[in-house]
């Protein structure tokens, strides 16, 4: 039964498909690799729920499938047996050597508990806080107008124009854009890293990117042949001695920074590290991607200027977002740039999708210039101000001595790293079972694993649930350290 | 000013970024790249306009932001100079030499005109038949229903499962999905063919589409590094003699067909033909990716079974799309077919912007639930049996003899080829200028160029214009024919 630990890892969190066709697939791909061979049986679903820390009802949902599709079969009183390959009849395309090329991304914990977990998985805004009745407002104003066809038919590739200028025109007023930029429209950030990845790298690329960061990201660039270099991210963002370094020795293609409340340490890049991180950039001839989706997220201390806003030789393209400060589920941000980079990008752009979806861009626009957005903005700082502090306050009651984590202020997560020698990762299973999860460090990591950090997702969880969760995790990390310091030589100084 | 006769090729059509920032854009990347020299002479506002058959105001617009970022300079009763490279201060990053990798799309004329010109270049549907009322209501109900903070949070890269679902159920009840199937929402077909491009292709494969084909698709799979190969499409689609000597000598990556009303030729692969090319595919163990976009809009005859559906083997990929039957401006679309391949493009999807918008997911499947998307169907069909009925009578009315074009039974679009020796890219000039625009033959050229060759896109005009525009054309056709042979030796015969 050793391979069911592999199943924890091998979900998929920030996609929330449902997991019991993540666990149906999961199985699937193992019965048809051969990994898991004919004749073997699986777990009860009793079991399996438990370890997993998710209904039986999930369980059953994934094994009916795989029994409908020949893969396995069920015998009352025994259990499910693996059965077969499935697939239908004889397949004309060897589908396995056509798509083993290629670096598959690497899977993460799932984000469907039952209920009764607390989980800190997934950077995502509270659901709780979106405010519907504004949002149906901006869709019926949206719904009246006469320029509606205009919103359903084709449309630009740069965006949906009011909003494009409407953005570009605040862009200029903040000083983030110059008359050498150009701006465009994108689903969201990620894609906005996408189509810059399009235009820029060519496979075998060095892309220097911080260490830990966020998955999306790694797997992104992975995924255009890239090789990545990770620079550590302390308190204060990227380390600048290293990235000079790496600028120097490794020649990269591109870096990619998040200047505000990184994904996962919540780190913000302070001004000085800002203005080096341009110098070196500039002297190498590198350009610099930043990624900005949290950057309206501060909650306190005083906003840094933007990379983009201090980049006075235009090196540097900015994106941004209204998912993370609206509604995740309409995808849609923008990329502001080098008019060559950003007219490259918009060809990149047509080519992948022909252009971001208008109804979501007409509403957000509505959404933001009837001042819905501002007043939204401002409840969600507020709310977030108050998880970040249950977070912290959480931390230094329930973690033990030797227990360290970060500050942020702003974004969505925590970082916190366990006294040694314990292993997050290894700690999951338990965590979960005992009513908690998060993502273990490892995940995140790029040029080097730390096996006793974790990140604490907290913006979607109220600040109750936060303390909770936080003190159940804190019971168990003392736990472990109790049974580990009774049951091995003295764990060496934590540095 | 012979560089002025370029103009027209270098802007982009089914993009409909506005004619005045593409041509600003046009523009400021000669003027940039040193193609246009410093102190040169602009044309004319008034000439410039003519000759693109714009609006005046357009080009001013154009020239406009060229002086403002100190690209060129006016001189009252002297014109427009070129004074720099603009740029702001000095560049750190090259953008011209890290940019310069990779196949740029190749540009195509404008879809944006005066009023007064009769535009057959877009393949899109008429804005004037979405059912405004229809859409309102679909919106409303979504914005009513409880699960609409689901809508607004982060979703699935498999698609909004409410809908991911009933697609899959009318998949399976049509016999477009077996078990060894999967269904994701991409957005639109172009989406879809990325993620299949994504999950398949090396630089350097070879790609078997038809020859001409739809310019985003070339692009696109241009842009992942692929050598295209070119399969002639005659009346009846692909030639299938070719398809099968290509399959042994090329050992191609990947086949892309689109069975119904292929863009641009209208043509659909009969039965025979379809078989044929599932066996050759099956044979040689290539992978055959379906497009699909306008197999729903079918006017006259008889419907032919997808590829899909007469594919036992799993070796099909089938791309379809809510964009020709409803409202482009909404990106939703999906792609069926074997589990191991949608997997792939699950996680290619993943990287490339999470997920589909789901604002628009929900609403189209209210469309759909609704019963208006059959009723908006059934209107769609009856406009488009008119609107090619009236192109097709306007050919045999307009053109002189010698003219050929073909006779679809559904979609936006007829190939028509006008008689030797005329140049379809030369004539568009004088076209434009007498109201009438279309798609010279040679943007959909992949391995031979049919100069004699153009697009006409109907569907967007009413029969009306049809039948105005076409014989606007013919008048043009019969001129040219006439002072041709007036001027020069007797045309070969025309095979």
């Amino acid at each position: 039964m050793l391979w069911m630990m592999e199943f924890t890892p091998a979900l998929n969190p920030e996609s929330e498909a449902p997991l019991y066709r993540q666990l149906y697939q999961n199985i699937a791909e193992r019965i048809r690799s051969g990994s898991l061979a004919k004749g073997k049986r699986l777990p009860a679903t009793r079991e399996l729920a438990g370890l997993l820390g998710v209904n039986r009802a999930t369980i059953s949902a994934a094994y009916e499938i795989l029994e409908n599709e020949g893969l396995i079969s069920g015998h009352v009183g025994r259990g499910s047996f693996v059965t077969g390959e499935g697939g239908g009849p004889s397949a004309a395309i060897d589908w396995g050597s056509l798509l083993e090329r290629g670096e598959a991304p690497s899977s993460t914990p799932s984000a469907e508990f039952s209920k009764d977990v607390i989980s800190f998985v997934m950077s995502r805004p509270s659901r709780a806080l979106f405010p519907l009745d504004d949002f149906r407002a901006s869709c019926a104003a949206v719904l009246k107008r006469g320029n509606l066809p205009d919103i359903l038919q084709l449309g630009s590739p740069s965006g949906y124009e009011p909003l494009r200028r409407r953005l570009w025109d605040d862009a200029r007023a903040q000083g983030l854009a110059g008359p050498g930029d150009d701006l465009m429209v994108t689903n969201g950030c990620q894609q906005a890293l996408d189509l810059a990845a399009r235009a820029l790298l060519r496979p075998g690329d060095i892309v220097l990117v911080e260490d830990p960061v966020y998955t999306g990201l790694k797997n992104l660039f992975l995924g255009h042949g890239a090789r990545l270099s990770g620079i550590p991210v302390g308190p204060d963002g990227m380390d600048m001695a290293q990235l000079e370094r790496a600028l120097e020795r490794e020649r990269p293609r591109l870096i990619v920074v998040t200047s505000n409340f990184q994904n996962p340490t919540g780190a913000t890049l302070p001004l000085a590290a800002r203005r080096a991180l341009l110098d070196a950039a500039r002297a190498a001839g590198v350009p610099v991607v930043e990624n900005d989706a949290y950057g309206e997220l501060r909650y306190h201390g005083e906003p840094v200027p933007a990379l983009k806003q201090l980049d006075e030789h235009g090196g540097t393209v900015l994106l941004r977002s209204f998912s993370k400060i609206s509604f995740p589920g309409l995808r849609v941000g923008w990329a502001v740039g080098p008019k060559p980079l950003i007219d490259r990008m918009r060809q990149a752009k047509e080519a992948s999708d022909l252009h971001t979806d208008q109804l979501s861009q007409a509403v957000l626009l509505e959404f933001l210039e009837s001042g819905s957005l501002e007043a939204h903005r401002a409840r969600v700082l507020r709310a977030g101000a108050e998880r970040l502090a249950a977070t912290l306050d959480a931390c230094a009651r329930s973690m033990p001595a030797g227990a360290r984590w970060t500050r942020p202020e702003g974004g969505m997560n925590v970082w916190l790293r366990l006294p040694a020698p314990l292993d997050a990762g290894d700690l999951l299973p338990r965590a979960q079972n005992d009513g908690v999860a998060y993502m273990p460090g490892r995940y995140f990591a790029v040029s080097r694993v730390d096996r006793s950090a974790l990140r604490l997702s907290f913006a979607g969880l109220e600040p109750d649930e936060i303390r909770r969760g936080i003190e159940i995790l804190g019971k168990i990390v003392r736990g472990e350290i109790a049974s580990s310091s009774r049951s091995s030589e003295p764990a060496p100084a934590m540095v």
